[in-house]
C-alpha cells in the first residue's frame, strides 16, 4: 500500500536493535484518514470471506480493527491483556511474550463474543515475531472458529512471524513489508499491492 | 443519543456495586457503526472550536476518539498507561487512579504530539469519578494547551466526575447520562440530545 509506505518513509524512525518507531501515525498518535483507507483495503482483501468478527489485541490494533470493521459492518473484539489472571471461567486465554519489552502477557477474550459459527479476521498492527497473532490464533482454536486470514499493517518480514503464520497455511496480508531496517533505511520488499 | 441510550438498555449489564458492563459494543467488542455515529456527534458538538487534535487514553477511549478524528480530520493521540516509569525527559505525565480496580497507573504522552498551538478534544468511553478525565488535563496543562472540551460516551451523572470537570468552567458533552444504576435498572437524565 504505496500510502502507507510513503508515511512510513517520512514519519517513521528506524532505533537501533531493528525497531522501527512509527507513533507519528499508528501507535501514540493516529492518523484517522490513513487508518480509514487501511480498513478499506483490509475490507476489500477480505471481502469474499463472510468475516463475521474481527479479532486483534488492545491497544495498537483497535484503530486499524475497528476501520476495518466499519467497512465490513461486522463487530470488533479487542483481546485484554493482563499481567495476572485469576478468574478465568468465562474467559479464552493465551501467553502473550513481547521480545521489544521482554514481558510476558495473557490475552482473554470473552467466551460470550465468539463462536464456532463465526468467520474471523485477525488484524493487527505489526508482526515482527508473531505473538500476538498467534495468542490470537491460540484463543480461535479454543473457540473453535474459523480464521479466515490475518491482516497486519506493518510486517517486518526479515523476522520469523510471517513465515510462521504462512506455515500453518493461514492466509496473511500485510499492506507495508519491510525487507531491512540496516543502516537505519528503510527497504520495503519490492512488490506492490497497487 | 438516542442510539446510545437504546444500546445501553438492550446489551448493558448491571453488576453490583454501581458498575455497567458495556463490553458488548463499547469496551471489548465494539461495534464500529456506532462507534462512527458517536464520532459524528461529537464532530458536530466541537464542529465551531477548530480543534486540531483529540486526545484519548488507552484502549477503550480509542475507538471513539478515531471516529471523532475521522470525521475532523485531524490526529488522535492515545495516551499510554504504565504502572511504573523509568525515562521520562519526552514525556508529559500523570497520576491516575483506577477506583473500580484499585490501581495506580501513570499515563504519558509524547511532547513531539502536542504544543502550546493545540485546541484539543478529550474523548473517553466513562466518566464516572473523572480521574482519567484530570489526568488529560493535567497532560493539556502541562503543555498548555487550550482544551476545548471534554467528550464523553456513557456519563455517570451520580458519581462526582462530571461536576468537577463543569466546576472548572470545562465543556462537557456526555453522549448518554445515567441517572441511576438502583435496583439493576438503567435510568437516564431525560434531557435528550436528539
Amino acid at each position: 500500500m504505496r500510502e502507507l509506505e510513503q508515511r512510513i518513509k517520512s514519519d517513521g524512525v528506524v532505533l537501533s536493535g531493528d525497531v522501527l518507531k512509527v507513533d507519528q501515525f499508528l501507535n501514540h498518535q493516529v492518523d484517522p484518514d490513513l487508518m480509514f483507507a487501511i480498513g478499506q483495503r483490509f475490507a476489500h482483501l477480505f471481502a469474499d470471506n463472510q468475516i463475521t468478527k474481527i479479532l486483534t489485541v488492545e491497544s495498537s490494533g483497535i484503530a486499524p480493527a475497528v476501520m476495518t470493521g466499519l467497512q465490513l459492518h461486522v463487530p470488533v473484539i479487542f483481546a485484554r491483556k493482563h499481567k495476572s489472571l485469576t478468574l478465568t471461567d468465562d474467559l479464552y486465554t493465551a501467553d502473550v511474550k513481547s521480545f521489544t519489552k521482554q514481558t510476558q502477557n495473557k490475552i482473554t477474550v470473552s467466551k460470550k463474543y465468539i463462536s464456532a459459527d463465526d468467520h474471523v479476521l485477525i488484524i493487527d498492527d505489526f508482526l515482527a515475531n508473531g505473538q500476538a497473532v498467534f495468542g490470537l490464533l491460540e484463543i480461535a482454536n479454543q473457540a473453535d472458529l474459523k480464521v479466515e486470514g490475518v491482516g497486519i499493517v506493518i510486517e517486518k518480514s526479515f523476522q520469523p512471524g510471517a513465515q510462521k503464520i504462512k506455515d500453518q497455511g493461514i492466509r496473511l496480508e500485510s499492506l507495508a513489508k519491510i525487507k531491512s531496517l540496516a543502516n537505519g533505511q528503510v527497504t520495503f520488499v519490492t512488490e506492490q499491492h497497487d
